[in-house]
């Protein structure tokens, strides 16, 4: 599952907890060899104009100027996208826009980024009309999980590859923008390698990765990539952070802070100086930012039981399918009763007077939300290496997508703001899960945060291996700021 | 559905919203007719001997003194229950008291009252030794459920009846007890006749609803009792009102009352008087109740949409399975980790000083915790009768059973020990949806609190088919004072 065998690109052993894996390194030296590890692909059909279609077509566009393969944007008829994407210079006149049936119909990879509800919806069709071996590109599990949980399967004699960049579709096009200046900024991919008739689906893959201009490709398996994607979003990356600054932000406004002193010391907190921390220097150093190791410790000490035992819990509904099939139960009920959005709650209303704070008066470190963070974080960590999970998937999903993607732009805009705008999937998980761990916080965690600290687990973890296997990971690209404009 | 035919006992016809449905009313008197409606059942076997399996087999026994119907309690081995079974006069000298497996052999009906997971990992070893023809009796309809889930039934030939008790075993006993000075004091209950070979099962599902001590028994379905059972309990029963009250409570506190006034406003309005004002005087009655009619609209406008969705979506949870599959994923969690409890919450520590309160300073009904809490009653029940439910199903399972039974258990402890102490499905689900409803609160509802109320949704709550349903329902029993001790 971690091991790579490209005949075009040089592969590199990276060591990692308990062992190696094999990892390929990006750059845009390596452009020069996609058309030949594309293996006869010359139209890449991309479905679908949401953030990360836009990006991933404007990345590969880019990265394969000047090559005899073309990239078409394929959208459903009536599309409100034509225009932003002939903005971006896709046309109809040139056969780089075009209706998606047709689009995929005459493509040698056809990437479907269409919503995930369109995909449930749709899948057969775009099967149906697929030149004979054109291969099929994904970008999450999504489809493998929905497939299962109809019993069905992907159409027989074509390829079936992924590339899921661990970022989502707006940082993946603007680290890729600033690779221009630094080499080696992007988004990292993993690649799975699902159907392979041709046995050319690993430099396909490879090639599409580098082209949207990973720093470092890593490998798994689709089923591995859905788990740990799914999972990740309703915990770590959206539904726990969603959560935890519900809870803090009410805890801290009874203990007698004012709205902005409280927003600061549970979101901003987070969103800033965490997130950058653990981007630039990893998760222990996030202890001693706060200046007080033992509330950091006597806060993480309470709080990872309860987070563990979530994690575990969404694992479990996720492996089962019963994740899956809630979701679809809701997609029935959004065309009479339409999603709500988050950003009612009282505290997003102070958005801007925070923000406007932030140069005059740099947040500090709170220990209770650090400890509470780095709890849910590592607890994320060691329940997908007790899954058996590789340690590129583990870190890439749990802490460099949350610190170098999601949380740079919650701090951008803030938490409501990134729920109520990022995939259906991922809205209804963390609606689902976010209220979870709020609740965790607030009736097992929080009481407990003033109790002696766990000597095993703060232990457990100063010796986590995550931390090895993230500094093994940081090693392979610069660390970008990124501005979110 | 909702139509009884009965050879023994007199049925009467209550006029309900849209129709007329038949019910049997209970008593005393009633009794020496039991043998008889029983139909050659002698030796009624009760396995379980949680708060519902001492409830019935203790209210079975005295109803059926002096007849030649024994009672006899089923344990299992090394159950650590023996002592209170035998303290309350069951005995293994007199064959009323043994192992479960072989009272289960023994008896013409066989209820099943142990705990859901016992029952999801023993079913099939009870159904193997039960006598030819003995009848299988339950008091919901979880076995139904998980059966549909593993893909199995119930065995051939075999009647299937069920009396579901809508209250929780220490009320069944209680009112029972009280009902010995006010005739018509209990808990109402709903029978269904599951499968029905011999042609006598709604005889014997009557005889036994009585022998309970029910005011009036209804007909349902099982499947029908086990939608509204599970989604009633994970909604305004329980989940519900877990996550109002600490939504409420931290909503007072921000908003500068002390803990002990919070507390008041919150859990104690709606566990005193607001149940109190329901059982005594109906659902209206809480609005006027307030003293501020315009406030209660308001809040009723701005809760009812949330919540309506949340019930909603419950319901297709447990309607398709998905509910039962995670409940079956989180038992086979708790070998592992046990189920924390949810009364680490700061409110609670506070419990006593509230009760405390009680005789000096009567709490008064705020009129945003009343109106939140009215809301979510009615969303439960509009959303029950929009799926079909008999109206003695949808006011008894969201209204009596709550202000009867629940709220007043709730009043005497408080929410969390109600909760920490309830059946393991009603646990999990709590936990659950709990939180859900506490986010629909404080992202949906309260921040909306204020808006001018919602003419359409405050006639649809005056209009409400519930006030009739529920005056029938009333017209069938005294209104009695639950003490809880």
């Amino acid at each position: 599952m971690n091991s790579i065998s490209s005949s075009v690109f040089r592969t590199e052993t990276m060591t990692v907890p308990g062992g190696t894996e094999t990892v390929v390194r990006g750059g845009r030296d390596l452009f020069p060899l996609l058309p030949q590890a594309l293996h006869g692909v010359r139209r890449i059909g991309v479905l679908g104009w949401g953030p990360q279609g836009r990006a991933q077509a404007l990345n590969l566009r880019d990265s394969l100027a000047g090559t005899d393969v073309v990239v078409s944007v394929g959208l459903r008829p009536g599309s409100a996208s034509v225009a932003d994407a002939r903005r971006h210079g896709f046309t109809e006149e040139d056969r780089t826009l075009g209706d998606w049936l047709e689009v995929a119909a005459t493509a040698d990879l056809v990437i479907l980024l269409i919503a995930d509800a369109a995909l449930a919806a749709n899948h057969q069709r775009i099967f149906e009309v697929l030149r004979p071996g054109a291969t099929i590109g994904l970008s999450h599990g999504f489809l493998l999980g929905h497939l299962r949980t109809i019993g069905r399967d992907f159409p027989d004699a074509h390829p079936v590859i992924a590339v899921c960049p661990k970022g989502m579709g707006d940082s993946v096009r603007r680290l890729y923008e600033q690779g221009r200046s630094v080499n080696g900024a992007g988004i990292n991919a993993s690649i799975a390698v699902h159907a392979d008739p041709d046995r050319h689906g690993t430099d396909r893959a490879l090639a599409w990765s580098i082209a949207l201009g990973s720093p470092y490709t890593f490998a798994t398996t689709l089923r591995s990539e859905y788990l740990s994607d799914i999972v990740g979003e309703r915990a770590i990356l959206l539904g726990a952070v969603h959560g935890q600054v519900e809870a803090l932000y009410r805890h801290f406004r009874i203990a007698g802070d004012d709205a902005v002193t409280a927003y600061r010391r549970s979101t901003e907190t987070i969103t800033g100086p965490i997130a950058r921390t653990i981007s630039s220097s990893g998760l222990a150093a996030v202890r001693s930012a706060t200046g007080a190791e033992d509330a950091f410790d006597r806060a993480y000490s309470a709080a990872y039981g309860p987070v563990r035992d979530l994690v575990a819990e969404i694992y479990d509904e996720v492996a089962e399918g019963t994740e899956l099939r809630s979701v679809i139960l809701a997609e029935q009920r959004l065309a009479t009763r339409p999603m709500t959005e988050i950003s009612g709650s009282p505290m997003w209303s102070h958005s801007a007077a925070v923000h406007a704070l932030r140069a005059s008066e740099p947040v500090a470190v709170d220990p209770l939300t650090a400890g509470l963070f780095v709890a849910t974080m590592t607890a994320q960590v060691d329940e997908f290496a007790a899954r058996g999970h590789a340690w590129s998937e583990i870190v890439n999903e749990s802490v460099i997508e949350a610190v170098d993607s999601l949380l740079p732009y919650m701090h951008a805009r803030d938490v409501a703001y990134m729920v109520d705008n990022c995939s259906r999937t991922a809205r209804l998980g963390t609606r689902r899960w976010g209220p979870r761990f709020q609740a965790a916080y607030e009736q097992l965690a929080l009481p407990h945060a003033g109790d002696p600290a766990d000597p095993t687990l703060v232990q457990g973890f100063l010796d986590n291996p995550a931390h090895e296997a993230l500094a093994a990971a940081a090693m392979l690209r610069p660390t970008v700021d990124i501005s979110v404009s």
